[in-house]
């Protein structure tokens, strides 16, 4: 599938369901629209994420006009998940030329009339990701119940790089020869996998229920299942999230994800980050009495430091923590996956 | 208003919104309808409910066919949230007679066809209080900026009493001379208070946020405000609730509300109630990174236990707590609020 990505003025650093599409997910991304970088390469911007323009709108998209893009996806997740009205020409435009659009935000823009009415003139569709399905209901406990080994990825906040960590692993246990799958449960890992419920959409008495039917849905039929996590523990927001993906999943293992040098909760400046060793006894004394978990291992993500200073950064992070680390995009997953399995 | 209240097979034990209506609420209730006691009396099978006869079904309510009730309201509230079709006729013919129905239950009333009908053709109401307002989102972690006291009721499960000791508290401050409110969370108070959210059914990422909301709304009117919690931080599966609440909360105190005697998660019997101090710390380090938060006093659910008994459980309980306990409904409130104000 021949894609684009809508990523204005966020792209790579706020960008994070573009960035994970460009790194892991199987579509063919020809163009990224931020009129902030239009201009550049994708390449120049950061490496790891291959290539591509990054054009000022969906005009420029190279093909467009030729049917060569099959889908625009909105590639950021602006906090309280809204639709930003200076986007509104980039879908039309899409839309106008027959191409579907894609969007995890909690803006259905299948509900905006305009859209709606556009895609049925041009026979194409609106995809909202963070809808959940309709039939979920509440835990019943059982997630611990299935063959495969269960990781969780937890974070010290959002945008620690759970999703990158979730996927390196995976990545490293296939290496290995482990069949080993992400359980997605955000807009993005649902838009790589093609399926996945977003489970901070989902009803708060059904959180961990919904993650509890995902992994009875592929429990069975992989060695080792790692769950996607949400937030953190300490949002003042989006720890309803966390708190659900954790006893719904009933993990065995736990993954502490942390970005070096992150001192504050990203968008909300008065609260600290909390002391590292602070995470490790609150996801695991809270975890167990549902069902026993350790932190096994830690992953940092060092992408804004020196290669000098990864290293040192690493060891530090492992120390605090007392279980090894690394950082999976600098230095491989596999130092994590020698704890779990 | 007067109503009838549906609790069939559950009433009074399995009955909390029921019971909560006819202790603290300003219905005046006409009926219970409950045919495993019909012939009974309310007064009969529990004290401090006021008095009303149990009845076989909605036929049998006094007065039903000369418009002598306003409103049926279903008064139990079965894990999942269901409707159990054996209430049908019960439903039917209230709505025949045009008296409103009033539910909370997860699934909605008003998107039931059959009743929908009815209740157009006969000019009454089915009114579904777990249906969250449309225009939630994120909390932004504001909560403790509000001029009055917060204090939340936490539990070591669900049905231990946090509507009950929220009232008691409110009751026992107001007649302190305090300007106090609860803040209802759940079903039986917003039916109570004729507002309120109910937060089990808000999407997970607003739970915080829906909280919040309540919090800034009556802030600043009253002294003292008793947010009535959800659930338990150890629940398998209703934890994110109780997690987006004591985070949104941002309470100054928490009290921690226990039936004396339980020993497994009611309806989870596989787990396990944990130990009471396990709970103390659990609440208070989890939300601290957010809002420091204390468990200055613990409430006592001792309605099972002989009176002889129940003193000495309530001793043991704050000495397992280390702060000062009491039954708020057998021995008053006052030994809790004084512990907040």
């Amino acid at each position: 599938m021949n894609v684009a990505i809508l990523a204005h003025e966020k792209f790579p650093d706020g960008a994070k369901t573009a960035t994970g599409i460009l790194r892991y997910g199987d579509q063919d991304v020809r163009a990224v629209l931020d009129h902030a970088n239009a201009g550049e390469r994708v390449s120049d911007l950061r490496s790891g994420l291959g290539d591509a323009p990054v054009v000022e709108g969906i005009d420029d998209v190279p093909g467009i006009d030729a049917g060569g893009i099959d889908a625009l996806i909105i590639g950021i997740a602006p906090v309280g998940g809204g639709f930003d009205e200076s986007w509104r020409s980039d879908v039309r435009g899409a839309l106008e030329r027959g191409c579907d659009v894609v969007s995890g935000l909690h803006y259905f823009l299948a509900e905006d009339e305009g859209f709606a009415a556009l895609a049925t003139e041009n026979d194409c569709e609106l995809i909202d990701v963070r809808r959940p399905h309709d039939d979920l209901t509440v835990s019943g406990g059982t997630a611990s119940e299935v063959d495969s080994h269960v990781v969780l990825t937890v974070g010290t906040d959002c945008s620690v790089g759970k999703l990158t960590v979730s996927y390196e692993l995976v990545g490293a246990a296939r290496e290995a020869g482990i069949d080993a799958a992400v359980i997605p449960t955000g807009q993005t890992g649902i838009m790589i996998e093609g399926w996945g419920n977003p489970i901070d959409r989902v009803v708060s008495d059904f959180t961990a229920g919904a993650v509890e039917e995902m992994i009875a849905e592929k429990g069975n039929e992989y060695d080792l299942l790692v769950v996607e996590g949400q937030g953190s523990i300490t949002h003042p927001a989006y720890s309803a999230v966390t708190c659900g993906i954790l006893h719904g999943a009933m993990a065995d293992s736990l993954v502490l994800c942390h970005a070096a040098g992150r001192e504050r909760i990203h968008g909300y400046e008065d609260w600290e980050v909390a002391p590292i060793p602070t995470y490790v006894s609150l996801y695991e004394e809270l975890a167990a009495p549902v069902h026993e978990s350790e932190v096994v291992a830690g992953a940092l993500n060092t992408s804004h430091l020196p290669e000098s200073e990864a290293e040192t950064a690493v060891e530090t992070y492992g120390e605090a923590l007392g279980v090894p680390a690394s950082d999976p995009v600098r230095f491989g997953a596999e130092a994590i996956l020698e704890e779990i399995v």
